[in-house]
């Protein structure tokens, strides 16, 4: 079966992001990553009556972002319910005929509601949805790929596998090194423009998308892959599977969450000891590449009590034998020479 | 979020199986799959102009089968490129203006056919679409149900893990143990007459969908669910696993085939040593169920030459320390007292 090749979700900056009338930080953020991560990308930030939320990027309305040169307005915000308001809508309406895209990661389908998709022709725009995958992929194929992946495996959901990624892929490029940032979730897309919303496939595509995501590359070149789930997670472990097999990662970095024992919201799983989910994770990761390693442990210790996280790190490193790091309090560097020695 | 239940596909018996003018043995697997397992279940054959397949059920037209009572026929061929032909769609529309449902197993949406539809609405008969899964699937829980499961584990795609199933399933019933064959494929769901095409599930809700499938049950009743793919499967993995998870099995079947070394159709993958794929398989199964076990190796010995079954079989029980039968020429007696007993 011989077909057109398929493309990961890919949207043009600079940016504006969009925070609506939102007074509550955590709801914000799609659009306090992006103005962390991609600050260089974000131009400025739409806010509108009611809206207690401060990103510290400029205020502009739609006409002085079309001025400046704004390609996306990206919604920023992941409102409780998840629902659009109607005042929300005007302002996309003329965001769209004013041809700037409109990114997407709401539940709602944009495209649905006719005045926009008729605004979308008008300003010759775009509404990428970032919950849609792409259509027409294919099964994983197996087929060895140029280019060096490394991929963030979780020892369960929300521990940090994003924000590893991130700070490595950081960490790569400050090094002078050529990585790439690859995105499997919403808030990784809109933050690397680009990427595949790797739990919204079929599950018989799921290793040819993630194949799909990180594909052949010059030879010193990294892959850094943002993880999904966690392999024993008994409702996400086909999706950390799946990826982990079309990402063939010739390196893994586990992701825990210091404080965390048990798989968060599954009464009666445990995490259990972070040597044997590392030792799975190898058995598994080798069977679409055998010489993947364990490059070390990249640990989120913000909610750690009554131990420093210098303590806790040193403590983790005499068991694993690895390097273990808190990537968005110290420096990776012990991490990113194993990475890059090959063990 | 509360939800009403989803039920798995399930559509009614008896039935009519259409042959189309198929002269190809092979394409007729699925018909000869229900000829074989569901014979109780096969009142006729509906065969047109040119057809030279014989299932060896009664010739019966559309008229005949109304009058004996078929519910549903079931479209029992697979023809090259998966297209349907003009002069059957005649045929569809008149058994569904009987009243009898049509079961299809094809790529084609029968639905989307306007006289077909059309036709379904005058006869107040269904389509099903095996290869449609249920929609509104929830993610899995994790949740210990009651009854006893067992799980075929393949070494590879198309090694006899369906045909395994139902010979235990049957076994199970001569032994007058309470059991229920669960499909999980295409065919399987038209010989069950139930079932959930676990490969086209989203992959975020691929293990909701196999707890779906083996429900609550008494005690001492067992679910036989047919496996699909393979855990180390570079294209299929995932599918292998979220399936294995959700069915939480009690007890795992190693399903081979006795020629087989290499993962057919993926160039540089082995299938490699059975002790290991089973160490892995219970390693992965135990997280769901930490008390699984592996009850025996089913092997289909068909294509075994320079070797007879019993002498290869001998050799993998010598090896394996379990119960080695190929369910189609021996007694599963072994391997049933060993899933019976618990180990």
């Amino acid at each position: 079966m011989s077909k057109i090749a398929v493309k990961p979700i890919t949207f043009p900056g600079p940016y504006l992001i969009f925070l609506g009338d939102l007074k509550d930080r955590v709801n914000a953020k799609t659009g306090q990553g992006l103005a962390d991560w991609r600050p260089e990308m974000c131009l400025g930030q739409l806010r509108l009556d009611g809206c207690t939320i401060d990103l510290g990027l400029p205020d502009m309305d739609i006409s002085l972002a079309a001025r400046e040169g704004v390609r996306s307005m990206v919604i920023g915000i992941a409102p409780v319910g998840g629902g659009i308001k109607e005042e929300w809508i005007e302002v996309f309406a003329e965001c769209l005929k004013a041809g700037i895209n409109i990114v997407n990661g709401l539940h709602t389908q944009l495209a649905d509601i006719p005045t926009l998709s008729a605004s979308a022709t008008l300003g010759n725009a775009q509404i990428y949805h970032v919950r849609t995958p792409p259509s027409d992929l294919l099964v994983g194929t197996g087929r060895k790929r140029s280019g060096k992946r490394v991929l963030m495996v979780g020892t369960d959901c929300g521990v940090g596998k994003k924000y590893s990624a991130l700070c490595i892929h950081r960490a790569l490029q400050e090094r002078g090194i050529s990585a790439t940032f690859r995105a499997t979730g919403q808030t990784g897309i809109m933050i690397a423009g680009s990427g595949i919303p790797i739990d919204s496939i079929v599950v018989d595509f799921v290793t040819g998308a993630a194949e799909l995501l990180s594909p052949d590359n010059e030879a010193d070149h990294w892959d850094v892959i943002e993880g999904q789930g966690a392999l024993h997670h008994p409702g996400y472990g086909a999706v950390s599977l799946g990826l982990m097999y079309g990402s063939q990662p010739d390196a893994i970095v586990l992701c825990h969450e210091a404080t965390r024992t048990r798989v968060d919201g599954f009464p009666g799983y445990h995490i259990g000891d972070l040597t044997a989910r590392i030792e799975e994770a190898l058995l598994f990761a080798s069977k679409t590449n055998p010489n993947v390693f364990c490059a070390g442990i990249s640990v989120n210790t913000s909610w750690l009590e009554g131990e420093s996280t210098e303590d806790y790190l040193a403590k983790l490193e005499k068991v694993t034998g690895l390097p273990c790091v808190d990537p968005m309090r110290g420096d990776l560097d012990l991490l990113l020479d194993r990475l890059l020695e090959g063990k």
